[in-house]
């Protein structure tokens, strides 16, 4: 008999659906919308009806199915109440007994989308080969994950792993998006780039080939740092020395064997990773100085990869 | 048959032995010196002689030993090999392996001495009845020690709990006790509380009933903030914004349910700690806000007590 696991990333538009074998290969993937009307009350519902119509499509019984792994993009306590997400409509949600109910499959598992896809990378990305990973990604926000000894640090709140909230200075005045002052998101997030960008040029009148383009967005800023631009260069050495200064902080706590970064910023590559780790290795305690560095691969699947492997393990 | 482990605390000038009782109840501890001669080759052999002394004058069979939980004052690597002690004067050594040998005894763990202390106030301290603890010691320099799900965060490169590195200001231009620069000891052990206090004293000529003083140490400074001093109150209030701040970034990594503070500077007391809890709650990322904070209540017998517990779980 032929076993299978799901794994389910619940998007705030989509929810991505994947069907893996035992051995951790993925059989097939596909989407469903994400319907969030009446608080979200058919989001597991429908997760539950597309399960069932997989299983029937391919002949799969309920005992060939060893669990059902799912991320939601909110807080998560005692790994199974989702604790209010607004992005789905939920208030505080026992995820695992809802959908127990609606499958009659026991071994559930929910996580954290971000701390889900920081699993994922350590499984199948950027991670693979470590069991001490500390995600982070820089995307409109800043998200993380932290995995220690193979498994997602939750905390006693649901907000381990919230690196992009992780205080970097406290003399800030302009708010984070959480409404606290001097976050890391605040300086390495997309928005983050381009509105210090967009600040640096308006108070000075430095030639940049940045002033050329109608709209700056986070990859120009970086584009044009690697064209040589002296003032892109500089707010690109600003985020490495910002992100590097935080990972040395994180390594004096959890000291991962490897950071991996991901997100729509990452895209800009070794000019990021190297800028960086430069600062990372300045400001680490010396016994930490010679974690890896790597880049994110799973993309958008990471949630998926991550949900399914807590119900693998 | 009663059953008994012993906690063994190794410093730098003496040895802390314990003899608990399965319960994890005390049965006896006393000290023995610290050997370092010989690159401190007598250290292990001079533990291994007082346990079977200790065991020989109670009439306690080696069947009735469950374990043995050690710490020692340097990095542990795989949770059993010592990766460097200068204050032993120890290279690299197994002292799980060596310990072994000399006893004949299997069960024996080692840990950090920081970490231990962490493990040893959840235990039977200012932890007690939390199981994800973060201990921050503010002594001479600064240790900590981060515990999840009841057990110590070692860090693959032995560095986990190093609360004293985390860096804090990356514009720092003095070095911290390791050789780089910004990190949290620099601004909040006793040694740098004297330092900038000392300071503020010399750059400026504000009144202060600290210069009436013939030596200034940490404690007075405390003492002369509780009495109303103004100057000594805005350095209270400068080592609370640091230590606070190091606090809010901690629980976005690992989420603490409670921060345990220790050391010689915490007997201030409450003064310290409201400080540090008003800085935490003004940074830290709103799902931990409601983190608590406590004195650490073991005192120099935190160590022991971690050390037999893991042998004890």
């Amino acid at each position: 008999m032929e076993k299978y696991a799901f794994g389910i990333d619940i998007g705030g538009t989509t929810v991505k659906m994947g069907l893996f074998t035992a051995e951790g290969e993925k059989a097939e993937s596909w989407e469903i919308p994400t319907r969030k009307e009446e608080s979200g009350a058919y989001i597991l519902p429908d997760i539950a009806k597309s399960m069932e119509d997989k299983m029937a499509e391919r002949g799969i019984a309920k005992e060939e199915i060893i669990g059902v792994g799912i991320d939601v993009p909110g807080p998560i306590l005692e790994d199974r109440i989702v604790n209010r997400c607004v992005n789905l409509g939920w208030g505080v949600l026992d995820v695992v007994k809802e959908l127990q109910l609606l499958t009659g499959i026991s071994n559930i598992k929910v996580a954290n989308d971000a701390n889900a896809a920081a699993l994922g990378e350590m499984w199948k990305g950027g991670g693979q080969g470590h069991s001490d990973v500390v995600m982070i990604t820089l995307g409109t926000g800043v998200g993380g994950g932290v995995i220690l000894g193979g498994k997602i640090v939750c905390g006693h709140f649901g907000a381990g792993g919230e690196i992009g909230h992780v205080l970097m200075n406290r003399f800030e005045e302009k708010p984070c998006a959480c409404g606290k002052k001097g976050h890391l998101e605040q300086y390495t997030s997309a928005t983050g780039i381009v509105r210090r960008t967009k600040e640096i040029l308006a108070i000075s009148d430095r030639p940049s080939t940045l002033r050329d383009l109608p709209e700056i967005t986070a990859k120009d800023v970086f584009d044009q740092a690697k064209a040589g631009d002296a003032l892109a260069l500089e707010i690109v050495d600003f985020v490495g020395a910002v992100l590097g200064g935080a990972c040395a902080m994180i390594s004096c706590v959890v000291d991962p064997e490897i950071f991996v970064i991901g997100g729509g910023v990452s895209r800009a590559g070794d000019i990021l990773i190297n800028t960086v780790r430069k600062y990372f290795r300045s400001g680490a305690f010396h016994a930490s100085e010679d974690a890896k560095f790597a880049l994110a691969t799973l993309g958008n699947d990471a949630g998926m990869y991550g949900a399914v492997k807590m119900v693998l393990d």
